[in-house]
């Protein structure tokens, strides 16, 4: 059995240090859902668009120096591609993607725009955590999850550390609930480190409800065969990692699936009250707290993870309404 | 003749430290175009989603004591509206805003949700100047022009003292050409005397430009008979104001003249590179810097002076791509 390091609050705060060292705070803006003020941390707004960047700046400067100049490998549909291009870029690392040959547009121009070198592969015959081991190992190059990794975790939880802080300055208190988008449970596992005070809600689409059942089981559960179709593509994990579950399961986390209708919703509610672009993984927390699956509450916080929309989709459920 | 106070740039910074006592500075971004590193600063993303609550800000605080409880009264198809009647709210002031029949539905729920009275008028066949001096004059209240007036313009203008001092703490340096939206022209003016060491170019929708050829000309001529059809319905002014020609006149500031569908391409980018929700009004001196109609240079600022769209005219903008 190896011996996996696990994800630790101390990390977090590091992770938060340095990441405040390179980038400022993402906005955090405060509007009214039925009377009670929420506050959303934009994290829509960070330069790639998406939290991502977080995780990978902490687990990339952690590389040996050595061991940099062999670069950095990752599979993603998206955003941890971009996120771990921007890091790379930054560090002067050469970085590999592979990509799903669907992924969005947007993400993939992103990422190539960074300096990454993107190989496709084919979502439906071809296996990405293969090639991407393969890639690694033929160029002594470090392999970086997505999710199912310490130092990932930790930077992703920066996030919570930094939108606790300004919820103090504006006056709003402690977070007292964090509603969190989840695929793989990175960004919720290192937010539940973070802040060990709140509550966390982890949002999934309908049919990728697998975090909310292995919660539910305490035992991890796969996504079911055949899952519906969902527009969340940054959010189709079929399986948790025990990093992030153990993390979840032991704070006491509760999971809910939110509709595809309640998700174009919630893109329309952002657009319309807080003026930003948010993609449909970025809006299920958002959309769980207007269907009122989450209960509202003073010091409630709600994740907005990204922003990086195909455009084409992302209008027709603005203007469409339904 | 009347004497009527000019705006002046001590009047601007007090603005600023008035404003900066009640709100957190509006988030400033860096993007690229064609290689150039380009400030953006993100009015859209106020509150009310526009700046126009600085200038509502500024006019509010300096009604005296005793004529504050008459209240106030303004006509506006919708961004001016919401920043009366947030301003108005804060200070307790009753507020009535006399606003077209067809103002964006966004908007309009936006000036009501803020507690203010609305007046319809018909923009065919009624002079909202005429109902707004009647309506001040029955009630005893102060009428506040959206930009034909010092304070308005003053207090506009502390978006450019900010965006300057975001840029600093970014390393950008001084902004060394801004380039702002332009209806009456108070953000301009209020900008252009705020940031007295940049370039301003203002930006018009094309048959709007009268701001473009009042300047050429060096005299107010108002927008021609039967103008195009515009989306950008917070730009329709017929006729600018000596207040705001004169200080931009006196600075030699240019204009440019914009297509609706360099504005609609300008939408999309701000959507798909900032994530940002920018109505067409409030896109116009981006669509100026992507067609190249205003040449890029170091330490460029650009003003997206709004985000309050009519979703389903903005869904469909995004989703068509033309």
């Amino acid at each position: 059995m190896t011996l996996v390091r696990q994800p630790t609050r101390a990390g977090v705060r590091d992770a938060a240090a340095k990441i405040a060292a390179i980038l400022p705070p993402s906005p955090l803006f405060v509007a009214e859902i039925r009377g009670i003020p929420v506050a959303f941390k934009a994290e829509c707004l960070q330069p790639i668009g998406a939290f991502k960047l977080r995780g990978a700046w902490h687990r990339l400067t952690a590389i040996d120096g050595d061991l940099r100049e062999k670069g950095v490998v990752a599979f993603s549909s998206g955003n941890h591609a971009q996120g771990i291009a921007w890091a790379a870029k930054r560090l002067g690392m050469p970085a590999t993607i592979v990509m799903p040959a669907d992924a969005p547009k947007s993400k993939r121009d992103g990422t190539l725009a960074l300096g990454a070198e993107v190989v496709d592969y084919d979502r439906m015959t071809e296996s990405r955590e293969k090639i991407a081991a393969h890639l690694a190992h033929a160029r002594g190059a470090v392999l970086v999850p997505s999710f199912d990794d310490p130092w990932i975790i930790e930077g992703q939880g920066s996030a919570g550390i930094e939108a606790a802080a300004q919820m103090a300055a504006l006056g709003l208190g402690a977070p007292r609930r964090v509603a969190v988008p989840c695929g793989g449970g990175g960004l919720s596992a290192g937010i539940a480190l973070g802040l060990p005070d709140a509550a966390i809600t982890v949002a999934e689409p309908e049919g990728w409800d697998d975090m909310r059942r292995s919660l539910e089981a305490g035992w991890i559960e796969p996504v079911g065969d055949n899952p519906p179709p969902t527009a969340c593509d940054a959010l189709q994990t079929i399986r948790v990692s025990p990093l992030t579950f153990d993390v979840l399961s032991r704070r006491g986390v509760n999971g809910v699936a939110v509709s595809e209708a309640a998700i174009r919703a919630a893109q329309r509610w952002a657009a319309e009250k807080l003026q930003l672009v948010v993609e449909p993984g970025g809006a299920v927390a958002l959309a769980a707290v207007l269907t009122g699956q989450v209960a509202l509450e003073e010091g409630m916080l709600v994740i907005l993870s990204g922003g990086n929309v195909d455009m084409e989709a992302y209008g027709t459920v603005l203007a469409r309404g339904d």
